[in-house]
């Protein structure tokens, strides 16, 4: 593959070069690895910032069609929008996001956006490093916001929040009682919450819901990135079209704050350690599948299963074989 | 700490020694894990195999009444029943277990009965090892039954199933469409599920859910650790103390045929590499906080954030750097 000619491509802003490093980046083979690393090499320095807008909501909130109807405003203003999802399940069933474009139809036929879907990869790990990877590719390719999306799944959402400058929570028009149903963490990382579906005859319950939730935001703890009055709450119609100026305004009000106070470079940073860390710990407990450790991990584990150590002796021992090395 | 001594007070059923040794397993000092080791290896090849059973429920199934009414029952026909609880929750709030032994004042009086709450810890891991421990502790005391407890959160079945060679799930009578509130995953785990609070006004629900779960078993893939008509759901009412004794029948009659059939004892083998395997992962884990790995992490991190290296590739260079004494 010629990895020089792809990058050019790339930071020419074309799409197919785009998709076709993803699928790169996304691949488990050993030389694509190499590729991979080669083609970070060839485009290091260039490419541009983008706005990184991480986007979570549970199926039914109409997180497609916001998506679309957003995308589609930013477009309009000669702005290049890039749209990945991070999807852990391995089912893909229901509310499951990108596993089809036909979804965002009017979206994925605009020449200033591109969107993927998230591979059919259930491994989290996995699928936080590669749309690490495909965000940078992003970037080179000039694109000017990228849209990270998650269905909201358990730890889903802490992996979108901590690729992203801006995390939006996307929610229904719902019943006081069904407050409750949104995680306490998960409102905890929200930077701006959109009421969607204000509009036709949940107009009146999208308002009154949006009410309800910047109480509740209220009552959070005030954090060091956020100016005053937010995180904030709005109403959305992604069908209608309406607040969608509104809420990309406030999104760019806070953005700016966050670049003036410094703390938009040190999220980019906390970020990058984060993941560092998660990659070393991940790339540690892999060696166990490797030798030297895998020989002695099988023998001891036959000693585990005889009885013959227990199961806090035989990890000791394990570890204190390889501690001359180790340690 | 006269470790002997307290090896042999607990090999004599001395409950306060017990109380004693399970206060030593939980402590994080150094020294006390030292002394932990030493206890273990007093008591090595001693005490008896005692049956573990293992019993998640949600808050207001009635599990403490459950256990107590069970509890007595065992007491009453002479074996000594130790009930151990696994919380993860930090803040042990709302249904939260064994938090006072008053919710089981009957039992927690009872010679033959020793009750251990949920130690204030709320690592999912150290809670394992030292359930884990406490069991054997338990064992080495001459106790017949071991109850290991869990309020349905999360991973906390997965790890009181992986410790326990029986698993119960207690479960309240409830309409048709609640019975899919249950994860496929906990049902899959079951070996025995018991609709508590057939009694009263609730009896003929009791009775309508039981049928209900009955048919839900049936429909899962039959598992080489059962005899014919297990995983089974059955009816008890704990506050009028009838269906116990039934229970306590079917749970001899499916833990003689996985002995007879060479189950019991696989199932024991296989926890025990599950938990070293947890382990090692755990204490190879803990090396990157102690030298050299900590200098090298500091200094890879900075680098990170500063932006100099990508969170890969400072991955790759400080393991790379450990290679030659690792791999």
């Amino acid at each position: 593959m010629d990895i020089d000619d792809l990058a050019k491509r790339i930071l020419a802003g074309e799409r197919r070069a785009l998709a076709r490093a993803i699928t790169l980046v996304e691949s488990g083979r050993a030389d694509h690895r190499q590729d991979t690393l080669r083609l970070f090499e060839a485009l290091k320095g260039h490419g541009k910032e983008a706005l990184r807008i991480g986007l979570s909501g549970t199926p039914g909130v109409g997180k497609s069609t916001f998506i679309e109807a957003f995308g589609m405003m930013l477009t309009r203003q000669g702005l290049k929008v890039a749209v990945l999802a991070v999807d852990p399940s391995s089912t893909r069933s229901g509310g499951s996001i990108l596993g089809d474009k036909t979804r965002m139809e009017r979206l994925s036929r605009d020449p200033n956006a591109f969107i993927r879907p998230s591979p059919s990869q259930s491994h989290l790990g996995g699928v936080a490093r590669r749309t690490r990877e495909a965000i940078d590719l992003c970037e080179a390719a000039g694109f000017d916001v990228v849209l990270i999306e998650t269905v909201g799944v358990g730890q889903s959402e802490t992996v979108v929040a901590e690729l992203s400058d801006l995390f939006l929570l996307l929610l229904a028009p719902a019943g006081g009682d069904e407050l409750q149903g949104v995680k306490r963490g998960i409102m905890e990382m929200a930077d701006i919450i959109l009421v969607n579906k204000a509009d036709g005859d949940l107009k009146t319950t999208a308002i009154r819901t949006c009410a309800d939730y910047a109480g509740a935001l209220r009552l959070l703890r005030k954090r060091p990135q956020d100016p005053d009055g937010f995180p904030k709450a709005m109403t959305v119609s992604a069908l209608e079209d309406t607040g969608l100026a509104t809420a990309w305004d406030t999104m760019q009000e806070l953005v700016d704050w966050r670049r003036d106070n410094g703390h938009f470079d040190a999220r980019r940073a906390a970020q990058a350690r984060y993941w560092f860390e998660a990659e070393l710990r991940q790339s540690l407990l892999s060696r166990l599948e490797r030798e030297p450790m895998k020989g002695l991990v099988t023998a001891a584990g036959r000693d585990v299963e005889n009885g013959t150590q227990t199961p806090s002796q035989a990890a000791e021992q394990v570890l204190a074989r390889l501690e001359g090395r180790l340690s």
